[in-house]
């Protein structure tokens, strides 16, 4: 499946915080960057998501701010 | 100001695209990977986005999704 | 690839409406819905996206609202 | 009250699962397809939503991906 | 229509600049503040939003950031 | 640091209901109103967040929708 996402950054689980609804998930890029995600719980277990494991943090580009010191 | 967004990921402007609203910026990160952001054109003119420049893409946590091979 | 968004729907594509940094694409269901979304015009022309050809919607379960009557 | 949101799509409750803070709410359509939509849990009981209810999902345009096969 | 999102600020619309695909309308709240919102060409003729006309802007809670100076 | 998001408004921190992963903060507008936010556990105690101090909503403009009677 390809999608309209433009932002697709390839990484690796490095933790997973659970909660009943939700679940925090941290992606470290290869540059040492972490990215952080809420998504569902369920979506967790359906992906299989595991620290450790390889995976993308997918964003939509209108969801990309932009800031200057 | 202090931003609870959890993503604030630090680069360079490449390149802009202006729209009559909206334009597309996207900010090349130091390992060389591109985030693409859609902002208002007023916002470009008022944070005095350039390629070149120095810029964060920022991303709240809830609007990051993962995916798997 | 999977994602992690939990709303992926199959249609069709009915409309696309061009501006100069995003598109509008018009998606329709197979009981006649149609869901509407606002995608970078990159994206259209990466995805190839044509009127007739088949495509997803595809939402994160976070920006999904309730309304009752 | 008239909404900018695009889609609005009727159905009728089928799951809800609580949380702390936020609960995930599982509208099912017509045709059977299924959308899964995260609210606060303060929102599901001031909307008074029960399984069984009617009830529509609203989704913004632009936060609405596209994906082929 | 009852509503999930839990953010509904009553104000007038000061402003509306249209674009090919979106168009940004502004609201000025009773005290003076104003908010700024991206939503379709479409939904603004559909809504039959002008200036100085009485509407609202929306917001779903999961999509407010908060800033500490 | 300067933010693309239009929207940023002040206001004096009233609530703070905290989940597993996400947490309720409601920031009280000059006037009186209220904004609810949803951000995660850690963000609020990164920020030091605490019941009647000040903080700023912060909205980016493709997130806000409009309304009319």
């Amino acid at each position: 499946m390809k999608l309209s996402a433009r932002n697709v950054l390839k990484g690796k689980v490095v933790k997973i915080t659970p909660g009943a609804v939700n679940s925090e998930v941290v992606i470290e890029l290869p540059g040492g960057a972490q990215i952080v995600s809420i998504i569902t719980k369920e979506s967790v277990e359906s992906l299989g998501l595991k620290e450790g494991k390889e995976a993308y943090a997918v964003v939509k580009a209108s969801n990309v701010m932009i800031a200057v010191d």
